[in-house]
């Protein structure tokens, strides 16, 4: 099939996943978790296959050992597939948007306006190795009523096809109600070759929104080369600043945290921001600890003089691990055990660091002082902003959504750790007798509008949920 | 200033606008429609130069007559310099939306998670002709505490700086009480020249939504030419579908006022399917009362015949309004008094016609079947779907939300009229005591999240407001 083939098919789908009931998807997904369980030698067998050609491949140099570490399916014991089948679960359960109105008006005697939670429509993903998100994002596809276009990494083909022949299988062979809509089959589909990227991306007829989920040079990729809203982050600059009354202990536990309890994050600290006023106090103290976790620190002028006055660095062991940073290290994404280190003058120096080289994901401020932290908060232009957490707590299951879609640093849609709701948006129904715009005016024989609002109780909020 | 200037600028008014109250933004707006009141004069004479200008243009052939309509700021007894400064009060008093929470969560004792509405940001509104635009814009941006650039047409640039000047002069010459933040003279920013318009589409890095208002040709330019999220719409091709059993009355109120009330809005029906059971009824009232009104139809086959049979075309005036439509007839728009027509053997034909040619802005369907109604508005994939009511209703004011930005057919962030809305976003505030992230999971000394939500009463609906 050409990319515009599975684009329209997608959207066809999607069509139909319309009338497509609560029921019926909790149907579908139940049904998913079972054949994948019987299906599971089969699958495993074609990770198998997979895994042994990427084998070849990082042998020779041509692929990275994380990225074949990623491919596995099964685990060691088995508990990765384990934990995909009980994903399946927690995606079933987590409560159904569609249908539900967030907004109701009367606007006159027999014309009411609706707005109704539906599906965006057509989604498009794209990721790499791990193929266990096929599983993931289809579940998430369908309990939200979109349709799912997925490209995997080549490496995992027979893997994700095996996935996608089961998903598909269990859609066709859940069983259809009298008078419900028939699940449609495409509503999950599978590519697999890299030439369909680039057709997919153009596709913005069909396609409603693209997930990447990988490597920041992939989604820079999709970002620079479609017209189509991308969901999601390409880099993940994250900085924590120490004010002039930030606690030692809370610096310390929160930035050992943010930088090392996993650097390949994109929540990940990538650059701390210290007040003069603490740079030979807490910010020693600080160092002290980064640097015995083996955290390489890139430091500017003022924060290196502080660490050499501290005496830190008398190890040579140690101070290997600390550099001079040059501009370059600041508005960097380092995914590794490196963090930048700058001295700044006051709270708004800080403030306008963040502004103008963070990437608007996460950041935090580490002080005593309420008044700071929420001028912080206020004025730093990202999807989180923290006063004494670790910026590692930017995520969808931590923030309680059940789910994550991806962490977006778009400014419109769906802000940071997106559930959900990232894939859904609404449409007005409007209910009449008939009437026409003409109708409401100043002027004799017209009408004015009442817009009043009707009260979301439970009868009018869940009034078109099927 | 070059557009990278400019737009700088913009992102630097914009993180000063974080911590501007809502009383401040209501005391610019106060003083805006003030020195638009004590400089009207001298607008008024800025307005007659780019009239007098024009007017030579449209001699010349170079400009059309409504566009120099459009340019007209007071109206022949004043009433439409009344109406700008009434909108400026109109503006005021809606309710702003800022720092508002929409979801709180308690994740632990002592780590809680709010989400706050917030600006976007950075605003670009591109515009023709219509100087009252800029003041409109202005003020919207304002109340929503973001930092609009405004580019408008170069018919109307004496008027529109004339404009500017004095709402920068207002913003400047607003008093700012101890302890507040100056409020940023750069809010807004007025650009004229052509050149502009491209660099400014490129500035994706400070600019966070393009708005345009105008024709579909700037529309589309815009949304092929720039990574800024649009929101607005190129086509608005609506389509109104009489099914079987469709009232006669309603169909021919709703489709007379959706056809004839205002052509050119992007509301107006440009295509009307029609049930093949009442191609002979219900749709003849419907189009003898069309061509009473002058409306040219361009008619498929089916309906073609049914107008000959029913003798609505045996006067030649009548008749000249007739014609045999082309494929090019149906999605398209016409924005005048003509309007496509094509027979259907179902709902669900209609629907896919038009899933398939329309724009997913506002569809209707006449019928007395509720059942059909509301697969109907299921199914149509667009921002809105009317049962018995004019597509015409499409509109922020006649939804009741005080104003609108733009219509917009995305699918993603703003759907249908958009008000103060489409100009929000959230962000995520947490509030910690220096947790981190592996504090918790499962395992000795490790914590639970709790995820309690906390309940949006008053007091936490307006937390963070200012």
């Amino acid at each position: 099939m050409t990319a515009e083939q599975v684009a329209r098919a997608a959207r066809e789908a999607s069509n139909m996943l319309q009338t497509i009931s609560s029921a019926q998807k909790s149907a579908v997904l139940r049904r998913i978790k079972q054949v994948l369980s019987e299906r599971r030698a089969e699958i495993v067998e074609a990770n198998r296959l997979d895994k042994e050609a990427a084998k070849k491949e990082v042998d020779a140099g041509n692929l990275s050992s994380s990225l074949f570490k990623r491919l596995d399916i099964e685990g060691s014991g088995g508990e990765k597939y384990t934990t995909l089948l009980q994903g399946v679960d927690d995606v079933d359960r987590i409560a159904d948007p569609i249908g539900q109105v967030t907004m109701a008006r009367k606007l006159d005697d027999n014309l009411s306006l609706y707005r109704v939670v539906c599906p965006v429509g057509v989604c498009l993903v794209i990721f790499e190795a791990r193929p266990e998100v096929v599983v993931n994002i289809a579940c998430l596809a369908i309990k939200s009523g979109n349709a799912a276009i997925l490209k995997g990494g080549k490496e995992a083909t027979r893997t994700n096809q095996a996935l996608a022949a089961a998903i598909q299988y269990a859609i066709a062979t859940t069983e259809t109600q009298e008078g419900q809509t028939k699940f449609p089959e495409k509503a999950v589909q599978v590519v697999s070759t890299r030439d369909e990227i680039n057709g997919l991306l153009e596709m913005d007829r069909y396609v409603d929104i693209v997930i990447p989920r990988g490597s920041n040079s992939l989604v820079n990729f999709i970002k620079n080369n479609t017209r189509i809203p991308v969901l999601g982050h390409a880099d993940g600059i994250c900085s924590t600043y120490l004010d002039e009354s930030a606690d030692a202990a809370k610096a310390v536990h929160t930035v050992v945290d943010a930088k090392t309890s996993y650097p390949a994050a994109c929540n990940s600290t990538e650059t701390l921001l210290v007040h003069g006023a603490v740079v030979d106090s807490v910010f020693i103290e600080v160092a002290r600890a980064l640097l015995k976790a083996g955290v390489r620190l890139h430091a500017d002028e003022r924060s290196l003089a502080a660490i050499e006055s501290a005496g830190l660095a008398q190890d040579p062991a140690v101070a290997s691990l600390v550099t001079r940073a040059t501009d370059a290290d600041f508005g960097h994404e380092y995914t590794d055990l490196d963090l930048a280190v700058r001295v700044v003058d006051s709270l708004d120096q800080a403030i306008d660091h963040i502004n103008a080289l963070g990437s608007k994901h996460t950041d935090a401020i580490i002080t005593e002082d309420r008044k700071n932290a929420e001028w912080f908060m206020r004025r730093v232009d990202a999807a989180g902003v923290y006063w004494n957490a670790s910026t590692r707590f930017a995520d969808g299951f931590r923030y309680g959504f059940g789910t994550e879609i991806g962490v977006s640093t778009n400014k419109t849609h769906a802000r940071g750790p997106a559930g959900l709701e990232g894939l859904t948006i609404y449409k007005y129904y409007m209910f009449g007798a008939g009437q026409g715009s003409t109708d409401y005016g100043v002027g004799e024989g017209k009408r004015g509008f009442l817009h009043e609002d009707i009260p979301l109780d439970d009868g009018v909020r869940n009034k078109f949920v099927l």
